[in-house]
């Protein structure tokens, strides 16, 4: 069967090569497990010597760690029609409490797979799908409250830890592993992460491992505030533009910049397919808004939207291996009108959704009255609630309001029904909050919703920088994030304006790796320090590509230095751009700091016999100590 | 005399149409003072109607804090052969405390100006210098501590209110003057900015206006956490590249996006006559560091600077206009010792060749022994200090050090020095800090430093993301800036990487309008919210182009919405390419809304009621209420 079209191949072609470039002295390296098929990927980077005038000094490597995916392991070969590896079956399927089905239990789902004018359009490997055995609870947390330590979990203790236990003993390291103490505003972040550890969180609902047991290419990682900060970036089509390929190039892009996990937004044609496309190329969780899908069900009329459409549109996704759900199931009828003084309303698209759908029938939400049966399909293949925010503040005028408090509250309660049936849970957050009032956010959030993960998107704390939100949307999202949001839904330069391309998703990106790893920083996280040590050493030594190779974005700072100094003779230089060759003040401090060190001029020996002498030999020797070896 | 060269006649032309391209929708108005010569500039942005069912509702103009100067003022002819118009020396000569003298007195100064082989690079209408009668001080901090208002503080008055008391009059500003509460921790900000306010705040010393009696050019502006929060940009030719008409080019469009104050940080060839033509083409206080130039007075030999030639330095600048100098006079021999330890030793430029000068001659910083000598030189001409950090943290690891406090507390005994002296004083700050050790910086600085403003760089949050350190330094910015920084100093994506072009520095300064604006919002200034809630109402009406006009960058907003849809039809469009034109959540919660005040759907009445009858009318009406007029 080629029912793929050319033009597709040979847009994964060329996306291949894109996405599987090498960034310079890296290399994919894996931790093993307690068993074989236990590999959590790492990108370790290799760094040059130092050379001062009598030896060179090692530099250790730095291992960051690593979303990209297989895309970045030369040893694999990527075949985005064939899918990625599967790495989970077994482990799942060694639990014995699921079974592969005959066929789609969704009916759309059927009606999809089986209709001939949609075989251009479909991803060719379909997968048996795979649900709970009747009776069974197949989910993390159910696991964690049994006391079980899954496959998945060892694997996110090991992520999270990112080789450091093994650093901790390797004297190369110990300069490097120097550490501000965390303000972590009452996160409890052990110096070892260890399994029990991601279990005890997991099954106390502080922490989520979002992962669909039909989701079996999935790289396990953890969302809690005693873990990394993770992002979310969002992509889909619309009606208006974008296409199954641009969604697909935009997942592994996204992979590649650091994205944890990844919210598939379509709303235009052929939801269906362009799902399964990401998903079998997936190797983050991904997360959908069903209701989105469902009112393309319905030809966009709210009004029409009905439980049992949405319950077939659960199972649907379900079965192709969706990680979590926005559910908008706190938009209550009674809600409403308190956003009608609002400046902005309603910006939350399931929220508007929803609000429509309970004025045009006065009935409530059918989410929220229908929610244990939701979480009875989310049990069966463990999906992840992320409960929608449906009235967050789309502006700084409607920030904290009674709208968003109210459904804040109501979130609390659904966890509480949620953790009843062991269906992981997180909660998603604002939106637009001027800084002096996120705090509040957070607290109300860990107090209402009992610790259950916060998920922001930003917040963006202005409204007045159209074309740079992904900048006031940064400034919130770190400090959100430290104070104890688990994970921080990008934003993207495009936000407000248009759909985003490859380089906006990549700006948003790097914004949020940035303010996910400011967070880190001040919440004290083990470790997390160690590569901004190690890049600030390099830079101090001049060593242009050690520190370009351990930033976020080193193919940015390698352009951006190009552009002033483009000779490679200038990437061992020991100056730059900024001040010249004879007018730098890293050049001046490492003459002073080692003249300093060199002459053991300890801060005693300084205050009580002076630096007459020393002075004295300093100008003998021409005042230029620094040579390189 | 036709001494500039072609070239540079040919670089002015080009530029005065680039950076005097009108804003669109806006135009440049004068908010008039007690006197006819106080003509304090605002922008003023029309916006478009709001079309509902029934009726237009207008909206009425905002007007935004101008940074921008002659150059967007249609009705002037803007030469940069010629300079800026002379505002401020009316005001200087009346008040009878100054002379004109007929010649510099700087040595230096006199050879520039008569050297016959730099008449192709001088500036071509050079004043003649004024300067306070012997025994007088000039300085605004000293007329405010005798009661006095000068016409600076007054136009610093009003151009902090923005226009703001009679908005609070007109009842079309009503809705949008709503504001959140602030947290101005500690801060006392009067609900209207009065020029008493003013002058009572710079006697204090807990804010200052920088403004040289040289610099007649300047629009004046003040510095001060009780008022806005500002933005410094740095430009500044190297040894290694740019030219100066790229600084001027630099300079001009600095102004343009949003520049408060700038600093001239110049290394390479020409400093002199490059600070010439700043400094008479800027509306803006300009800042230097004197070292900079002093060292190449010296070839870059930091152990032959001596007092001698820096005073001269001193004064050369400051009868040029110089409005702020930074001073390293903090980085005293004993400190030295205490950065030999750090990850990055010393990285301010000024820090490490005062560093490099204490240890060759074994002798205290002369900026420190002489510091009461640069007093009554900056009395002599009002030159703020802006006192340097030279030992500030240049990565997270050196964050809040011994070397970096002990250098603080110096400079707050240098503050009451200064103010013995009546000189204006502002205090630079860090550098690399991460958010959980922010707060102790700002702290320190007021208690140390007895509130003078604080003046930082980011700080920067990690060090982690070369290339993008505008974005990790603007969260660090709008963190310091709402806990009281009075300005912030930019950085651009090049910081480590090389020397910023255009782009770069506009990028830079729209980062730090969103970190300053974020601290005016979160410390509750005054009509700050205003632009917020209109641009936020302007989006949610989906009226775009006020949309773009009102944000911090228009051209940016515009461009990024035309690279989705371009038409022009889709600037009134009632949706956006993000969902299409039946998936918006703006146009859902618009009926919500308009469904929900038309029916005067109180809270009360939907609880005790309920909405069943409403429900069919809705969906008798085709649930679709909102319509275009």
């Amino acid at each position: 069967m080629n029912a793929i079209p050319d033009t597709f191949r040979r847009k994964t072609a060329a996306l291949s090569h894109d996405v599987t470039r090498p960034f310079a002295s890296a290399r994919k390296i894996y931790l093993r497990g307690s068993r074989p098929d236990i590999r959590v990927p790492l990108r370790e980077v290799t760094q040059t010597s130092t050379h001062t005038r009598n030896a060179a000094e090692e530099n250790p490597p730095i291992f960051i760690y690593d979303t990209s995916g297989p895309y970045t392991d030369p040893t694999l070969t990527i075949d985005l029609l064939k899918g990625l590896p599967d790495i989970r079956s077994a482990w799942i399927s060694e639990r014995n409490d699921t079974e592969l089905l005959k066929d789609l239990s969704s009916q759309y789902g059927r009606v999809r797979k089986s209709d001939p004018k949609l075989a251009h359009l479909r991803f060719e490997h379909i997968r048996q799908p795979r649900r709970a055995k009747s009776g069974n609870n197949v989910s993390q947390m159910f696991y964690a409250k049994q006391g079980l330590i899954t496959p998945e979990m060892e694997y996110v203790a090991l992520r999270e830890n990112n080789n450091l236990q093994a650093l901790r003993d390797d004297p190369r390291y110990a300069a490097l592993l120097r550490q501000h103490k965390g303000n972590s505003f009452g996160a409890a972040i052990p110096e070892v992460i260890t399994a029990e550890f991601v279990r005890a969180e997991v099954a106390r609902g502080r922490a989520i491992i979002p992962a669909n047991i039909n989701h079996v290419e999935l790289e396990p990682m953890i969302i809690g505030r005693n873990f990394r900060v993770k992002i979310n970036t969002n992509i889909g089509n619309s009606a208006v533009t974008s296409s199954i390929e641009e969604e697909v190039e935009k997942m592994v892009w996204s992979a590649r910049w650091g994205g944890d996990t990844l919210m598939d937004l379509s709303t235009g044609k052929h939801i269906h397919e362009t799902r399964e496309w990401i998903l079998r190329n997936a190797p983050m969780p991904i997360g959908t808004v069903p209701i989105y899908q469902a009112l393309e069900k319905v030809d966009g009329k709210a009004e029409e939207l009905s439980w049992e459409l949405f319950r077939d549109t659960l199972i649907e996704q379900a079965e192709q291996g969706v990680d979590y759900f926005t559910i908008h199931a706190g938009v209550l009828l009674r809600y409403v009108p308190l956003t009608a003084q609002r400046v902005t309303g309603i910006v939350s698209r399931g929220g508007s959704i929803m609000a429509k759908w309970c004025l045009a029938h006065h009935q409530e939400n059918f989410l929220y009255t229908h929610f244990e049966h939701i979480c009875e399909i989310m049990q069966a293949y463990d999906i992840s609630f992320s409960l929608g925010d449906g009235l967050r503040p789309g502006c700084i005028a409607d920030a904290n309001d009674a709208a968003q408090f109210s459904e804040l509250e109501t979130l609390g309660e659904l966890t509480k029904i949620a953790w009843r049936h062991d269906v992981q849970v997180m909660i998603e957050g604002p939106g637009h909050v001027p800084m002096q009032l996120i705090k509040e956010n957070m607290e109300k959030e860990l107090h209402d919703c009992f610790e259950a993960p916060f998920y922001t998107l930003g917040p963006l704390v202005t409204d007045a920088a159209p074309g740079y939100d992904h900048i006031t949307s940064a400034i919130g999202a770190a400090n959100i994030g430290w104070y104890g949001t688990a994970m921080l839904c990008y934003v993207t330069p495009k936000e407000h304006l248009g759909l985003p391309n490859k380089q906006d998703v990549r700006d948003g990106i790097i914004a949020y790796k940035i303010a996910a790893h400011a967070a880190d920083l001040a919440k004290g996280f083990p470790g997390a320090q160690l590569r901004d040590n190690a890049l600030s050493k390099a830079r101090f030594e001049f060593r242009w590509e050690d520190q370009f190779n351990l930033g976020f974005d080193p193919e940015k700072a390698r352009e951006f230095h190009d552009a002033t100094l483009p000779k490679d003779a200038h990437k061992v230089a020991h100056f730059c751009s900024m001040c010249g060759p004879n007018f730098c003040s890293m050049k001046i401090t490492q003459d002073v700091r080692e003249y300093a060190t060199k002459q053991g001029m300890a801060l005693d020996v300084v205050l009580e016999e002076g630096l007459k002498k020393k002075a004295e030999e300093f100008k003998n020797k021409g005042s230029e100590i620094y040579q390189k070896a």
